[in-house]
């Protein structure tokens, strides 16, 4: 099987010819690492400049500052080969689909200039640091504070589940400018950080069910002076810029979700059709072609619904609770599909020498990562 | 709400300014005779030519034969407007999406000039005599049989389960032509048996759960007699061509599933929001807010998934297994939707007076028609 | 199949010469006239004084007042015998489990002597009036009153859903003797209103999607006037007496939806070993083994589950949470095998004339009544 | 929260005393190693001795073979504990409840007299080798062969997913001595290798999903001779003999998943009690305790199942396939408790070093071993 035997609508020959060259890229400079790389518990450095040579990285980007100008589909080619022929979680994304925009969106020309050429190039590797010890998806009650000090800003705070926190030469942390401010998102600000400045500190890479080799770590600042300049765009408005690129985050995630779900279903195929119980073919159960035709069906309505959703993106269209749909809905159907597969494989299921057990694996995050389900719900459920 | 706030992209501006002149029927000519219609158990035959005059049946007949020589797309229009606005299962969409294809596609040019102008107009109500009892969705093993006796056949046998049964004036009749034959699907045809023919009866109109204007009878042939002029298109090909109307019917089966659970969705929000307990609307309880969270998004995955399979269909690329796919995976959402909102009604939501009691016993039965949903499972399967 | 082929630890051998008998009187006279008395939309008072006299009413009632003195397991073999055997619901249920318990644990002496032993023979059908239009679970929200006047109360307000609403002599109205007191429970009471009382009105005999021969009614309280005697214990414990009731009341719940679970199953494996599609029985197919091998696996556990709870109740050890569970564990999974019975049946299942279809209506209600099934999970959550 | 908590039906006094000094070696000799034995993948052999020192080991068998004598409910409380306590999967299950079975029902006098009292003691830990690479659960399926010179074996096969493998001093290999007879399960055979016999050797310690100090591994045996006394029992019964004991371990997985569920369910509650989401406990949220009501509800339910089910097998009344819908009902419900209860974890469920996400790994196993849960299907489907 392959990603091509997918009836499309959201893309074009282009985006199709460059889906070519990623999977190239993907089969000869990524995939063959997996296991060196999920050992070792991250991504090597080197890789990135590698990928941006082959224009992989924030393709969004416009010319001026380094990039091609193209537009979001370009992204979503890069999620699905990603998920389906690399099966590594490199951390591209989060520059290529969320990092960047900030910067392109709300930064100021300096911090354009400085910035995104290298983004573009992997010369740079960047992060975003939302998430604080014991508060999730709650952004309003973040407790990392950023003082002004003449013209600079003194900031106070530790950060976790950050992903590219050990690779990453640039942090957007997301602070409170003011603690007084109500209602409380109006003091959240978008402060850059670069990764060399004093009083900034890695913390553990931490130990994770799954995607062994994406970098995940906590970040601790400690009295750490920045230049004001280094805000991004307005103080206070680091909630509402927040909240402007969150329905991209998310159907980024819908992508994957869906690619990574469809690359399990093809392995199962194989798997079933070649192992044997009671003298036959596994497929040959109804069960299991019952449980694989119900997962057809799925993934043949996810193909649509997401192919709906970029177009939709694609025109400025997509609102931000069908976004949030889209992450619900893909990543419980990318679940169903793991779990199930993972059945059908029996005892392998479980070995992580086999595909589907670290994709698994890998999976069980995606409910939580980007707003949990939960959250979603209470999203799309507000709206009714 | 209002089908008009979901958007589309399968329809055009025509397809747009056709769903609302037959609203309008629905809303004027339908809708106020459901009670009834519902307790009468049947859908009179009088309405038939006032549907005929404002182009809602069999849209797709070319104009030399009385139609209107549009695409299915005009079909889909009155299957979701019907399922939305109608809530009555009139029959019209056997006869406009199923049985109107045999005709035209296979039946002798007589045939077509005599059946389908009356069948635009609704003179001429016909049904489609498949099922029999004891047998199910497996019409191989079916026992009606045609003998040829000189220019003539003779019927015998009897069928079950045959929406408008009661009402048709034509009756598509599949049986054997030959018992002989093996494989036994070779020996297969379809028989044109007008209503007036001798020896033909009609049985019960069936107690079902719901649907309950919608007549669904058994027919019996007694030795009755036609001329083999009555054989749709060749002796022995009943069972391709039934093979081959099927994704178009499993489609249609599809569009009014998703409509309807619409339906049933938007009327829950409503009553929701009016309905107050514990002091508070019952949508405020964050049970609710997620339940209906969940349903919206998977409708939002719907609607996507049904405009790419319409879109396929008018283009002639839904292939077979992507018909069955779109039959099993609506009705199954259309299942979902229909019990959570009666759920969410309560005791209400128990008593035949509230729509959403009606809406949920009509559904019940698309798990189980057009081939039950376990079919579905072993058709995609079988292609894996 | 029989239930006495269920291993069970909750009854002893005097329950099970009892279930005999019990089930004898339902052969003969209740089962055969399921059809004539669902067309009829009631069970005729007639038959209540034939149940009495085999010792199926009210068996906990003591000696002295006509009863017979025995534990909630006679109740319980009465609900599993008429789930299993009758499918007729009588009503009996909420006479035997429910209303008497109230007489027996808070009625005067004189009410005692007055109805008890008229409920016990079936000279007396009784209903409880709980619910009103627009409140559903919610009792605190209830605005029917009882008024003091002199020694009398004047009673105004509506009900619905009374279960035996339109064969009662006697009801137990839940209604608010203050309207001022907060919390607004403490100023509810129960007054007895013999039918006859002037004022009192029947109201329509409600259209359900199930339990055809049910009769749930409305019922109009204008200016109704009993003595204060006809409070039931003292004024303004209403709502602690229905509190405390509520358990036994669950779990009889939970005794029927287990019971009649087991018949669909045991009727589905029966239907499904004789009906054959494609040239073999449907249940040599696996996808049916396995839908029916999961319900087993199910059913089994329900059993040991109910007869833990049956031997914790007979000791009065079954917590109010617990009995919670019960409603919704059994009643939840009542559901989910009357739902995968009936597709199991194919087109059959649609169908009035097969007992799954009306089975399967009859158990809609079950997750509704006795308290939503939403209002179980907010009782078991409160404890956490 | 504790185990004591629970209302239980199938244990003694002794039971529960013996309970507490399980309990008390879990806390302070295995508990506090899970880290160190997880990293290290494996449990030392030094814990052996100790455990036995305790009684833990084996405690049916014969006080005339060094044992305690007691009946299988002690076993049961091992597991228990060991699921909630102990939380470290260290073979003790694997030789208690299922190995030494095997020796006491069908070894000769000097294998009993050999092996027991040391199995009893921990001075030889031991292993059964059924599955083979390729093979999964269909054992008339394996290849392994035991082939006779004289009055030696001569074995030849590799096994794999083997507890115990690494630690393993004695192997119960499952093996053809006969591969041409009809049926083929006749050929079956157990025979007896101690570890030290030339020709066998351990292979990898297998990389599992989770259990990660739980040593699985694969066995090769290459020309291993051993004398034909090493059989078990008679030859030719091999199969018969594992169909004898399987209800026995399926029951043994019942037990470890219902209480391994009961401590997710537990530390979850803690957890959604202290940490805050938007100013309030997560606890608070309506969806969190709908969620935890329904667990509890079902772990309620899974208990009565359970000691229902340990009272039928202590009583020898316990079948095959009531013993594979304990293995199946409860292996599913774990999974349920596991899944939804690391969501409520939010993104610290993803991090190995919260008990939750290990345990979650850990309980992805028990679907698949003990004969995959669609063997149980297939198992209880074929008695209908």
């Amino acid at each position: 099987m392959s990603l091509d035997l997918i009836p499309r609508t959201a893309y074009n020959e282009d985006h199709e010819a460059f889906r070519h060259s990623v999977r190239r890229f993907l089969q000869d400079e990524i995939a063959p690492h997996a296991a060196e790389w999920g050992e070792a518990g991250i991504v090597p450095k080197s890789v990135w400049p590698k990928a941006g040579a082959v224009g992989m990285l924030c393709p969004t980007v416009p010319e001026e500052y380094g990039g091609l100008g193209l537009d979001f589909g370009y992204n979503a080619i890069v999620d699905e080969e990603s998920a389906y022929y690399g099966r590594v979680t490199t951390g591209f994304s989060l520059q290529s689909d969320i990092v960047v925009n900030y910067i392109v969106s709300y930064g100021s020309e300096e911090q354009k200039k400085k910035w995104l050429p290298k983004m573009v190039s992997g010369e740079v590797i960047t992060a975003i640091a939302m998430t604080e010890p014991g508060t999730g998806s709650d952004l309003q009650g973040m407790k990392t504070t950023a003082k002004k000090d003449g013209n600079h800003y003194v900031i106070n705070g530790s950060k976790t589940y950050i992903t590219n926190g050990q690779n990453a030469d640039l942090i957007l942390v997301c602070c409170k400018t003011d603690t007084d401010v109500q209602p409380a998102w109006k003091g959240v600000s978008i402060v850059l950080v670069e990764a060399d400045r004093e009083g900034f500190k890695r913390g553990r890479n931490l130990d994770k069910i799954g995607q062994d080799e994406a970098d995940t770590s906590e970040l601790f600042f400690e009295d750490v002076r920045v230049p004001i300049t280094n805000c991004l765009g307005e103080e206070g408005k680091g909630f509402i810029y927040l909240m402007s690129e969150l329905p991209q985050e998310r159907l980024s995630i819908a992508v994957s979700a869906q690619a990574s779900a469809q690359k399990a279903f093809d392995d199962t195929v194989e798997f079933t059709r070649e192992r044997k119980a009671f003298g036959k073919p596994i497929l040959d159960f109804q069960n299991t072609r019952f449980t694989l035709a119900d997962l057809k069906t799925k993934l043949q309505v996810g193909w649509a619904h997401l192919d709906w959703a970029l177009t939709r993106h694609l025109k400025r269209e997509l609102t931000a609770e069908e976004g949030a749909a889209a992450k619900l809905w893909h990543t419980e159907l990318q679940w169903e599909v793991m779990d199930k597969c993972l059945q059908l494989h029996g005892g392998a299921g479980y070995m992580n020498e086999y595909a589907i057990a670290r994709a698994w694996r890998g999976a069980r995050v995606t409910r939580i990562f980007g707003g949990t389900n939960e959250i979603m719900k209470e999203l799309i459920g507000r709206k009714l």
